[in-house]
């Protein structure tokens, strides 16, 4: 397959990288740094200790491609339009886009560029690390669950998993792939807003009770929302799992709370702003995300 | 008239200072270094920029003294019960209560150790700001505005109208003492829950349109529980009331704010926590406050 890998951090390397071993896989960013490091030295994924070398080309345009088979987008989601439109010339007729990124609704803006019966939305279990340009640790692994919101018509999901799955990751195709997006936002929507509400590490959710009274209140809304959705959702299920990554990781750091401390802009809009905007869809009030998610933009505005 | 100001703050010293020129008044605060510069070279108000010396009783304790015709409580609020529980001995049967402390629902505290009939709420609209130990600057001057919310049997109001104007303020007895004091408030939850959650000065709050999403927010659950109470609150008004002071006082920070940059406990309870309170015995739902109250309390307790 002739894939685009667009945004080279710890994932997108991860992705871009591996995938190169038995497709033709153009790794894309806007770093120049990367880019100059991965065409001369090779893309080094670390992993389980050892340093291994892949070759995907690396580029920081795509003016001069052809339309390719697959646009894997591994942006942060604000920069999602941007970097499709940016490279819009490689989304041709045929062309599937696909999104692992964090939080939900990233589909809202992929329309824009292809129909839903090309867009493929999931989640992965992956992990890793930039360890320097052209330089990243692959982490712990697990499924990269795909689905799309509409039939797959041409059938394209299988042929995906077989050329993911021969490259070393282990695809699972979901007929209701919003479950399983949504169970991993539940998480998501508790932990980061509040982590990033009060620029804290995990453990002190759980640890202070006010803390964790936003959190449940947070989550309490995403619930309901899930409900509203027909998605199933057992709040406290998700409580005691919210309570282990808690006590499990105290010292953990969410990715909005690495941003608002760096003075960086966050993911809210596509994490807790994803439940607003699910909400609005289905008629639920959920005046906490709200407030979550401008205090979230008014933190990122202030100097 | 035999009066204890409990708190000898900056308005606990306005008042104790100037009462003292025609009353019998004790100044009781826990701090040893203000009793004893109160003690040894007097009270001193700057006012229109001279330094003038009152002579009230200073005191950290009261445990030896009869009860008091009146009791002002000037303490925080969140040291409200733990003032009048130290100073019990001087609240006798016939003692009035009267707070002028910022926010609302005093009298909840208040009303465990005398009858609402001889409770006074109010507002006060002087300022003041203490310039060292026993020297306070007496800054601008306005009504003192007093009520209470039963029936006053005795007759005890214009009293102490009578005592307050001698000694050089301008006191305002109203029917609907509670109108008076959520009017203050309205502009208060509004400004100082989201200047407390941002830690930002009060331009910012008008400034970012996400802070400012906060601040109506607010407010407008502040007015439907105020119209659920039955008080008067025209929204729009209130609005261009809160522009104003944030276009006129860009930099002022709020007494939360000051709080929570010093790492002290605030006085969020009785301000945005007395509208959580007064909204659940009106049944009125205040979601956007209840996560304010929670996310300032974590907020004062990390470290």
């Amino acid at each position: 397959m002739r894939i685009a890998v667009i945004g080279a951090g710890a994932m997108g390397s991860i992705y871009g990288g591996k995938l190169s071993l038995k497709n033709d896989v153009y790794l894309v960013d806007t770093s120049p740094a990367i880019i100059e490091a991965v065409n001369s030295g090779g893309l080094v994924l670390n992993e389980g200790g050892n340093d291994n070398t892949y070759h995907p080309k690396a580029v920081t345009t795509t003016a001069s491609l052809e339309p390719v088979d697959l646009v894997i987008l591994f942006v942060k989601a604000l920069y999602s339009r941007a970097a499709l439109e940016g490279n819009k010339g490689i989304i041709g007729k045929h062309t599937y886009l696909m999104t692992l990124q964090n939080g939900s609704g990233h589909e809202d803006i992929l329309s824009e560029f292809a129909p839903l019966e090309r867009i493929i939305i999931g989640t992965t279990e992956d992990n890793g690390a930039v360890l320097a340009p052209g330089h990243v640790r692959r982490g712990g692994q697990g499924n990269t669950n795909v689905g799309m919101l509409v039939p797959d018509a041409e059938n394209f999901l299988p042929k995906l998993k077989e050329c993911f799955d021969a490259c070393g990751f282990n695809v699972r195709i979901h007929s209701n792939i919003s479950q399983l997006i949504w169970n991993k936002l539940f998480v998501n929507v508790a932990l980061s807003a509040v982590t990033g509400l009060l620029k804290c590490e995990i453990g002190y959710v759980y640890a202070d009770k006010n803390a964790f009274a936003l959190t449940k209140a947070l989550l309490h809304e995403a619930v309901t929302v899930a409900h509203a959705l027909g998605l199933e959702a057992d709040e406290a299920k998700i409580t005691d799992e919210i309570i282990s990554v808690c006590t499990n990781s105290p010292h953990g750091i969410t990715s909005i709370c690495a941003d608002l401390r760096a003075g960086r802009k966050t993911e809210v809009a596509t994490i807790s702003g994803s439940v607003v905007k699910a909400a609005a869809k289905c008629g639920v009030s959920v005046p906490c995300h709200e407030f979550a998610v401008n205090m979230i933009h008014a933190m990122e505005n202030l100097k």
